[in-house]
């Protein structure tokens, strides 16, 4: 019987998005099924950072719209961000090592078929616009999340 | 056979505490089992605002209580809590779509019969008193908390 | 049939290394088997402090361990650091409470036979040498990980 692996994405984190990313392309390659399933800051990974619109907006909605990460290589660290330095460092680090960058594994993530999911509510509430994110990502409820995490082998909150 | 959903509240964040609330009440509407084992700063979400005492404490409990956030609506953000302002930001933004706050959200999961666990050492560490905490809130031990959560279909450190 | 838990150790924070190892070693004491896999920020936890080294280091390297904690102590709170100052005060409620510390936890789940492994690719960026980190670590990549968090009863992302 095929294992599932479930990821709540939560955090807009660049290092956090890459732990997440990379689990979930391995999983893949060992014909894991995986979703990930992206609720608040995580959406930040999942916005594309050409189709940004302000169109239909509250104030607020375009304030928050503009003052947060416009996509993935946008995100900033968990820890020792410094402004940026910190994660220029990092960068550097994972080039040395030829590591490939978070764009990467999000891309290798949706050419392998990890089914990306996208909180409800938390795209209400943010003001996104289905147009504004990746075009294969569906908006699903709570619910459904819940219904494909409690059939999974296991699940991770990030 | 019914469903379990086990989760280990450590953050006191105001997003990640709506976050949990969320699945939880959704579970509960399946008619899944829910349990939350609040812990560390976690224990914020679940201290009665109007009970705070300084009773009994020693001088660094007595700070400690002072310093920390007095109940669910008084938590910071996780990001972008710019000293309150991001928060204000993102309520009025919740208000807009009319979504419920943090507080209607645990009372909710007081009502629907979600099980609140405490855990024993943080609580004796940050020197709360039982009576400073929601008074349906059972105060355990760690091992209680990993018989629940290995026999739950899905677990997560929220 | 045994039990098992899976922890991933990603944040290098002394308050979540702590949750993490109280549940490491209370699972031991139930017989349940018990493996912590140590990836990015979460490594400083498993540093020997008094085996770091520059040698074959890259510049950021070189920085990035002088910069970084070097050993469970050392580590900073999630929240409330003050600098040092919200930890201290963490560790003086523990003391009152006669909490062991970090490092005792730590010694605790390597003496109960928890298993320790690290990240191949958090090493291979950070430029740590399997010589600077407790003996007993074995480094392995995602998918061992996987293998093992797949077929385990309970699995947390720390």
């Amino acid at each position: 019987m095929t294992q599932r692996m479930n990821l709540l994405m939560f955090s807009g984190d660049y290092d956090k998005a890459m732990a997440a990313l990379i689990l979930a392309n391995t999983a893949k390659e060992m014909d894991v099924e995986v979703t990930i399933f992206f609720a608040f800051w995580g959406l930040f990974l999942v916005r594309d950072p050409e189709k940004a619109t302000d169109e239909d907006k509250t104030t607020y909605e375009k304030m928050f719209g503009r003052m947060t990460p416009k996509g993935p290589e946008d995100l900033p660290l968990s820890k020792m961000n410094f402004a940026g330095i910190g994660k220029e460092m990092l960068l550097e680090m994972m080039e040395d090592d030829k590591a490939p960058r978070l764009i990467d594994f999000l891309n290798g993530a949706r050419k392998k078929g990890v089914k990306f999911y996208a909180c409800k509510l938390s795209v209400d509430i943010m003001g996104f616009k289905q147009e504004e994110l990746l075009p294969e990502l569906e908006i699903i409820e709570a619910k459904e999340y819940l219904t494909d995490a409690l059939n999974s082998n296991m699940q991770l909150f990030i």
